[in-house]
């Protein structure tokens, strides 16, 4: 067996390590694919040393197959493929009360606080699986995790059919909430600055806005006869995005907050009283939208075959950290699975 | 006649004007009282000098009496005593179009780009009246329209009965968002700096924070036995408010933002995030809103007359700002009826 370890200040080492045993509800899954996520970037970059205990497995968006099954589990058998739910929740915290487990005020989180998928063993308790449908790859399969977030966003959105929607930031979170939101009926334009992602959106289908050439707010005005968009996505984590999104919604708008912001950016509370906008923070995702996400997977309306860029083997996960903070990739893929060059 | 002209530059005169003769659909009325509001301090602060059309005549929380009714106005009658909702809407804007008509794209508001009610007369359109009802005075009728805001601020934030609710900032509209907050069964707590409102406050029943004293978040956390509240009130206008209200809310909760900010304080977005807490602009009123300020009145619920520090001749105005800006009064009402100097 082996992990990729994060042992801080931009540095993973590989590492031999030991399988755990399925216990009691658990099942222990041979991993297949991990995708490498924003918020991973984020910790690569040092935004949670004080948070995470270290050295730590990341690797929270993965897909694999069920190896071995501890006592108390009927749901599964060996050689199952599934994705995971990396959310753990304590079930007594006010908000898990409140029925909103999802933001429990303890949550635990597979790959930050909980060993992670980059390594290719996992045990994990097995209400965390689900079912990949027939017909799509283990590949696509790991990126349920993030359509489950976009679900959960254009969910909090409360997006109606027809509504216009601007999403700011085209990186993966932000392409797969435009894909979402265009398979819920919205008519959806994409703003970002890099080249190649607006070419990746467009071969999609999705109309893009390119801030460097001209001036979104003008575009939006024009796109929308004046009355700006129903729904805004922030998933740029800059204060220009945040600006963005404010200025292009309609009275009544709802901004969703998607990007985490490490400083608090300016916002324009003006803008937000005159025209009764709603800001709506979104997190992760409700276990409701994370089969959603397997659902729009298997059906063929989220064509997240697209977004991966490439697939590395595990081994190479520093240098594919290293190009994706280069920008020079949408998503990458660590290939997981046993046979690596430990073994 | 006589009506007080706001001329720009901190600068009221008192002048002659002559009244306008309702037309179709119009009444012209006596103003009994003008409560002057946090908005006009902002006006006299210069905040709207590009805005404003100077000189103007200032003054939208108004109360009066028919005095002459103009041709196809039926529900109406010389005598009525009446307060005044000052909004004009266009009707043809994407917002009035999609039912908001109270944050209309073209919104005139008596008092800023329509002429307000600091004179002795002003003539009206009919629809923009409500009866004032038996047993309340026209003092108390002057307070329907920051009544009115309190009551769409309240509404604006989905507030449930029996949800722990705290107000950032104890002026007349903070202390009345309380009292229709407690009306609705809410717990309400109110966070002000100064000491004669927080005593006003409790004088009402409501109970108060000091921030000067204490840690307001470490007092909301025991308050809410770690939760954090339901609902927060932004009525203080400052960004250490803003950072107060928003820290304060538990998981999915609400931020109601109430007050002008002239410039875009800092927001914390990762707070935002991590609790799908909800920032909601919140401005002036529904008709309805209009109506219900009027019954709660009416019935007694909101003892707005404890509000009203005094009141002052029209020709004090310009006194009675400086008053208010120096914290010196909660709220002034101007006596606008006939017989002043002028006459």
């Amino acid at each position: 067996m082996r992990a990729a370890c994060y042992v801080g200040d931009r540095t993973f080492t590989i590492v031999e390590s030991s399988s755990r045993p399925p216990g009691r509800g658990e099942v222990e899954l041979d991993i297949a694919y991990t995708g490498i996520c924003g918020t991973d970037l984020h910790a690569f970059r040092g935004t949670y040393d004080r948070e995470l205990d270290l050295p730590v497995v990341l690797g929270h968006e993965m897909s694999g197959t069920v190896a071995a099954i501890g006592p108390d589990v009927d749901a599964w058998e060996v050689g199952d493929r599934v994705a995971v739910n990396p959310l753990q929740w304590c079930g007594t915290c006010p908000a898990c009360v409140a029925g909103s487990s999802h933001v429990c005020q303890g949550l635990k989180v597979m790959g930050f606080n909980l060993p992670g998928s980059m390594q290719d063993r996992l045990t994990v308790p097995a209400r965390a699986l689900s079912r990949v449908p027939d017909g799509i790859g283990l590949d696509v399969a790991a990126l349920t995790e993030p359509t489950a977030v976009a679900v959960h966003d254009v969910r909090r959105a409360g997006l109606r059919p027809g509504e216009q929607a601007l999403v700011v930031g085209g990186g993966p979170i932000g392409v797969l909430i435009a894909l979402v939101a265009r398979a819920d009926g919205a008519d959806v334009r994409v703003v970002e600055l890099g080249e190649e992602r607006r070419r990746l959106a467009e071969s999609l289908g999705l109309t893009t806005f390119d801030p460097g050439a001209g001036d979104v707010r003008a575009a939006v005005e024009e796109w929308t006869q004046g009355a700006g968009v129903g729904v805004s996505f922030e998933v740029s984590g800059s204060a220009g995005g945040v600006d963005t999104a404010i200025q292009a919604l309609a009275v009544r708008g709802r901004m969703v907050v998607v990007a985490l912001h490490e400083s608090p950016p300016p916002v324009d509370l003006y803008r937000v009283f005159m025209r009764e906008i709603s800001l709506v923070g979104a997190r992760v995702y409700e276990t409701a939208a994370f089969d959603a996400a397997l659902g729009l997977l298997g059906a063929g309306e989220i064509p997240a075959q697209a977004l991966i860029t490439r697939v590395e083997p595990l081994e190479h996960v520093e240098a594919a950290f290293l190009a994706l903070e280069q920008g020079q990739a949408m998503k990458i893929l660590l290939d997981c699975s046993g046979g690596g060059i430990l073994d």
